[in-house]
């Protein structure tokens, strides 16, 4: 069992469903939904508010509010093929997700939710990993595996697949990037059965239907590493994915573990300069237990809510100067609240009102711009 | 040109002499060599109280003293075959070898003097390396001297052949085990001799004819990474010489960096672990290069004398606990002050007698035992 006391926390009907159409609306995303909500006390209060705020923030037309019809008719299709939507707070809900500033607001939880309050290590690698790469996966897998950990990786060919395949007894989950529905790659529908059978789990923040595209694959890294105390990358060439979900993962504070390789080997290129950039050398599972016990120990907390409060309504000469400083270069928060002369309530409100308008882009380490 | 001033200092003939004699007779290291001079002033005084100190160390019979005739036959043969004995204030002595405190007395230095006196890198490796590790220390090597580094290592088969071989042009040192005239393996003469045609160099502590031993390596080593900013470890199994080699350069404050291989692979085991416990991760040249080049720009100054001052003639009833107190189990040398109740200065002696008697043995860490 991962450190957390098991919560005993629990939705009502209502407030799933709000909440569910508030994540579902246009240009909500799990930061603006956690600001919204922090705001306005509810999903309920947030979504009677959503038209007018990006009314405000100069949408061109109305975004798309999720219908309580649409949200009730997810809710029953997930039921049918044994998905959960849950909150941070329930159990079930993987702890060490639960604390990320974007955790899903409610995650698609599919399988055995045991498994996804043991703690986890990731696993993630090369699509077109050598012989040796998935030889390696999998004993790391099966060791750590016996060793009481739950192997989290993105169900993709190669690395992915062997490090699943390897901890089905253990127990495995699968992080997808699209809906429940949409298994992507096809063929391996069947090793996520294989999973769900042995006890294992899959999760996804996505709707069923949604089919998983490029851009979907980065966001859900996030998740992988965000539900593991570390990730193992195993073979990474330069610029690959794995290398992505490394960088997310040191950002999010978690180990990043990586398997050495020839220099002549370019698939190990990626692998060997995440050592050099201080991620620890594995070479098996005793460099990541030795790593992640001690972490272990700490208790994991749900996020206090930021003390970060919004105007009720801005002047619209304030607004007019915040969206004249803002362009498509990236521009610091800090840097734009003293630029603009306005109260941080202010610019906060503004930002808000131009992401729910879908103007506003937010980038890593407080950057924003507009489309 | 590595940082120091190039030494104007000469040994008269005489000195040289007297220093090989030294040197050469039994039971005198280099680092006895050192308190000896330091404390009678001269090699001639130390020559001359050799017999007695032996006598009071309790020396079944008298260790041999070299003659002055053998001396001088040693210089002279040596001479023929273009090698000279040089002392670590002479001018041709490598400069950071130099700084050792067991450097040699007199070193055998056969070739350019001008490689020596270059910054030197040491890459070391598996006699068995594979097709990929042979390939990369060729690689290697050609790009650090290419930056204008002299690589140094072992002339032995596999990863040191390589070093040398690709760095026959921007100069290479070979360091050997046994004497000049003893080269191993005997089918790398010609090797040795493209490296001094080259402009490159050979070096030994060893006597002419002197045929290298088991035990002679490891010795050896400390001349690799002694005379080196930093050691590269190539290939290495569990256990094998270059991990000596690495461990000495650690303690010898060089750096120190390995290769990664996979984990599947045993020849890059000891690479690997290297690397866990902080040898720097090098795939390239530049990884060598940006650790060594802020050492280089530190000046390498000649080790100041010990102030270890003996004891003229220690009292018998001194002798007697002391000895009383060594046996096989190494001592600390401090433990062995505090536990005798003698002086440092009685115990030094004591410890320099039985040595000259051959009946002491030192180990690292200012360890000793009696044989």
């Amino acid at each position: 069992m991962d450190i957390r006391a098991p919560s005993t926390t629990h939705l009502t009907d209502a407030e799933r469903v709000d909440r569910l159409r508030l994540i579902r609306s246009d240009n909500v995303g799990p930061r603006t939904f956690r600001s919204l909500i922090n705001h306005f006390g509810s999903a309920r209060s947030a979504l009677e508010r959503l038209p007018d705020l990006a009314r405000r923030g100069g949408a061109a037309r109305p975004g798309r509010i999720c219908s309580e019809g649409d949200a009730r008719a997810e809710l029953a299709a997930g039921s049918k093929i044994g998905v959960s939507l849950l909150a941070p707070e329930e159990a079930g809900y993987p702890p060490r997700l639960a604390t990320l500033d974007d955790a899903p607001p409610l995650l698609g939880v599919r399988g055995a939710e045991a498994a996804l309050m043991r703690p986890m290590v990731a696993i993630v690698g090369s699509r077109n990993a050598s012989g040796a790469g998935l030889k390696f996966a999998g004993t790391l897998a099966r060791d750590l595996g016996d060793a009481g950990f739950v192997i989290v990786s993105g169900l993709a060919r190669g690395i992915d697949q062997a490090a699943h395949r390897a901890s089905i007894a253990n127990g495995t989950v699968a992080v997808l990037a699209g809906g429940h529905d949409r298994i992507y790659p096809p063929e391996h529908e069947e090793l996520l059965a294989t999973i769900l059978e042995a006890g294992g789990a899959a999760i996804s923040e996505m709707p069923l239907g949604h089919v998983p595209r490029a851009r979907d694959f980065p966001r859900r890294n996030r998740l992988i590493s965000g539900a593991a105390l570390g990730v193992v990358v195993v073979e990474a060439a330069h610029r690959s994915g794995s290398l992505i979900t490394a960088r997310i993962a040191a950002e999010q504070g978690r180990e990043v573990f990586a398997v050495p390789g020839s220099p002549l080997d370019p698939r190990a290129a990626g692998a060997n300069d995440l050592i050099k950039q201080g991620a620890t050398l594995t070479t098996c599972a005793a460099d990541v237990i030795d790593a992640v016990e001690p972490i272990m120990g700490r208790p994991v907390g749900l996020r206090e809510p930021d003390e970060e409060p919004l105007d009720a309504e801005p002047a619209a000469s304030d607004r007019a100067r915040i969206v004249g400083l803002l362009g498509p270069a990236p521009v610091l928060l800090d840097d734009l609240i003293r630029m603009a002369g306005a109260s941080p309530a202010v610019v906060r409100t503004v930002l808000l009102e131009l992401e729910l308008a879908g103007r506003l882009e937010r980038h890593g380490g407080g950057l924003v711009s507009m489309i």
